[in-house]
């Protein structure tokens, strides 16, 4: 039981937004047995919308369209589907009045645009929409559905949730589908296929294997569709722990979660506490660290120490370290880093610096420089790393390379 | 000349990652006046990447493909493209070189699988790729272009620069394509659209305005598509002009970006500093002001104090301003933007405190209650806002929220 999305706006075709809905609502139906063949953007054409939504409802049962559905004129997407489905518009009541509601909320009145707003294809079921102004509207044709949102994130996943998922089970009998990931580190992608190889031979049928490799780590999801009715996990829960064995020593985790989740746990688990002292990375291991939920029970603060005055007045760091190595080198993050533990008064610290460009580098410390050290009350380790990338990347890379560092002197514990 | 998109991978149609690469190449392409009128997402499927090759080669005549040119099982693009350009497999001698010494830079062997990476289709121009073991390539047909890249970010973004803009602007009389973004706060869509209507009527017919909202602002969007061989912005300048007065009270910025880049030029032009205290948003305020290039010239850095004793040992906030109103209160964010002005002695500083979820609501004080202050040597000033999202989106609008404050903070200095 396929299901295709639909993504229209101009924005994403011109690269302003990046399709974040798309992906949302990948995962909440792939939770429900509903595979995604197919992910289109279209723009605020109507010919190009009219075409996207009857190509797709061509090729499958379930097709979903986000966008389109605002107040203002480049909203055109209920026109569109009156067209598709032949249908005229009427005022709906009760969407009015939920219109009217928000209005009074905010302490203003609705105007003539979101008036229009409550104007439904007549056709369509409509699907109350709590969170705003624009309701979904659900049209059924030949036994297949199409569902139409607005593409405001937190409004599409709000009617994702309360209508959709379940009029999709209701209305389909739907597989399993099953995922397990495996996050490993300190390996390519092709020795990671090699070693694989007769692994990858004896999988069954219904499994697959797939290599999703990015900069310092490789994810390997297995992904199992068992035939209609078939209920049972135990062919991808033995073919997950298979893959486990086999890749034992290179592990990081075995949820599909972002690095600094797995550090998370072990902390929570061994009661341990966490701080930073960060120079290039600003901040960036701190909210990865802070995204998890439950931080709060192992992380206990940081001192961004972007200016070097911070580096000396805050974390202790001795001038003289500054001024023989500079603040880019082992030994003064290194200082950092012990600081941190002291100051914070935490078991273990990460501290960074570097140069992550574009400008700031030198023919010794090109841009992309980064040093970064681990300490702990028993030691303190260090490494320095040119990542050869934009600022934004080689920030990004600092971080996963510090949370590799912190990941394997956890595990060696 | 249109052009489409097409990402190749089960990665993205299962959700674990977001089609970023799409709204890149969107980007590049516009900047060269090749419009992207459509991006397709298929699988690991032979049927469904051939299927959508045709489909686009039928629609436009330049068709982008990234995804599936791995070592790996899973990346069968080569394949088909030889399927569908009725191609054999030739192997590249310069492409195995290259190939080799990546691998001894890395210290180890060629295995069978990489060198399976030199065979390339004979029908081919091949596109070398200085950053990884996949070459992208270049096929012709009937004036049309098609052009495979590898799905690593990086890579392609690489491959983009150095070869298929060059390649596109040869082969092809592209016109201009112009967009100016305008972001604005303290308003609503339907306000906004009611209070531009007039305006919007009177926009000349080759200029588009777009409304993008998000939590907190709205981005308005002109896009100008002249005809080919027309090369001047003075329409869309105009135009543009006209936007701004007509809005200027809600500007943020003339620019399409981050307001942290707003805040930035400000305090640049001032020559003023900024700190920041932060507890609930976990560093990601500062990481948002320093993935900017040049934040060092005016961020001097931030005491995270997640756990409370840091409020206390190094922002200085007195013990009895915690017991009496909670660590979530204006009372202690102001104690913690001035402790953070002088001890990380700066011109502005920031202070967050609140919930973000989805733990340690209370009555009083739910999840999503954040506190907010800004202090310059002058004034404080601070905010109790509740939002009602997720972690995540809490971080952000608080985020968001804290920005516009100490926007509006320097805008009226």
């Amino acid at each position: 039981m396929n299901c295709e999305l639909i993504s229209i706006g101009d924005e994403i075709l011109v690269g302003q937004i990046v399709n974040t809905n798309a992906s949302t609502m990948s995962k909440m139906l792939n939770s429900i047995g509903c595979w995604v063949s197919r992910i289109i953007v279209v723009g605020d054409k109507p010919k190009e919308i009219e075409d996207a939504i009857n190509e797709s409802l061509n090729r499958v049962s379930i097709v979903l369209t986000t966008g389109g559905l605002g107040p203002t004129n480049d909203d055109i997407t209920r026109t569109i589907l009156c067209k598709i489905f032949d249908s005229s518009l009427r005022f709906d009541n009760s969407t009015y009045e939920h219109i009217e509601q928000i209005f009074t909320k905010r302490g203003t009145n609705v105007n003539k645009l979101n008036k229009d707003q409550a104007m439904v294809p007549e056709k369509a079921i409509i699907l109350d929409n709590a969170l705003g102004t624009a309701p979904g509207f659900l049209f059924k044709t030949n036994g297949k559905i199409l569902i139409a949102m607005p593409g405001v994130p937190f409004e599409m996943e709000h009617l994702m949730q309360t209508h959709v998922l379940k009029i999709i089970k209701v209305q389909f009998t739907l597989p399993e589908i099953h995922h397990r990931t495996l996050i490993v580190q300190g390996t390519y992608e092709s020795l990671l296929a090699e070693k694989l190889s007769d692994y990858e031979i004896n999988l069954p049928a219904d499994i697959k294997l797939a290599y999703l490799p990015s900069p310092g780590l490789i994810r390997l999801r297995l992904t199992y569709r068992p035939p209609l009715g078939l209920s049972s996990t135990d062919l991808i829960d033995h073919a997950f722990s298979n893959l486990k064995s086999i890749l034992r020593d290179n592990m990081v985790s075995d949820i599909d979660e972002p690095v600094s989740a797995a550090i998370g746990r072990i902390l929570t688990a061994s009661g341990k506490t966490l701080g930073t002292a960060e120079s290039c990375t600003g901040g960036y291991i701190s909210s990865q660290i802070t995204m998890q939920p439950g931080a709060s029970h192992y992380f206990k603060g940081s001192i961004i120490a972007y200016d070097n005055t911070i580096k000396t007045s805050i974390l202790g760091v001795p001038e003289d370290l500054l001024k023989s190595y500079g603040a880019v080198s082992t030994q003064v993050v290194e200082a950092m880093a012990t600081g941190a533990l002291s100051i914070i008064n935490c078991d273990y610290a990460i501290a960074t610096s570097g140069i992550a460009g574009p400008d700031g580098g030198t023919i010794d410390k090109p841009v992309g420089t980064v040093c970064i050290a681990i300490a702990s009350k028993s030691k303190v380790i260090s490494q320095q790393t040119v990542f050869t990338s934009r600022r934004d990347v080689n920030i990004q890379r600092a971080t996963n390379a510090a949370f590799y560092m912190l990941f394997n002197e956890l595990r060696n514990q």
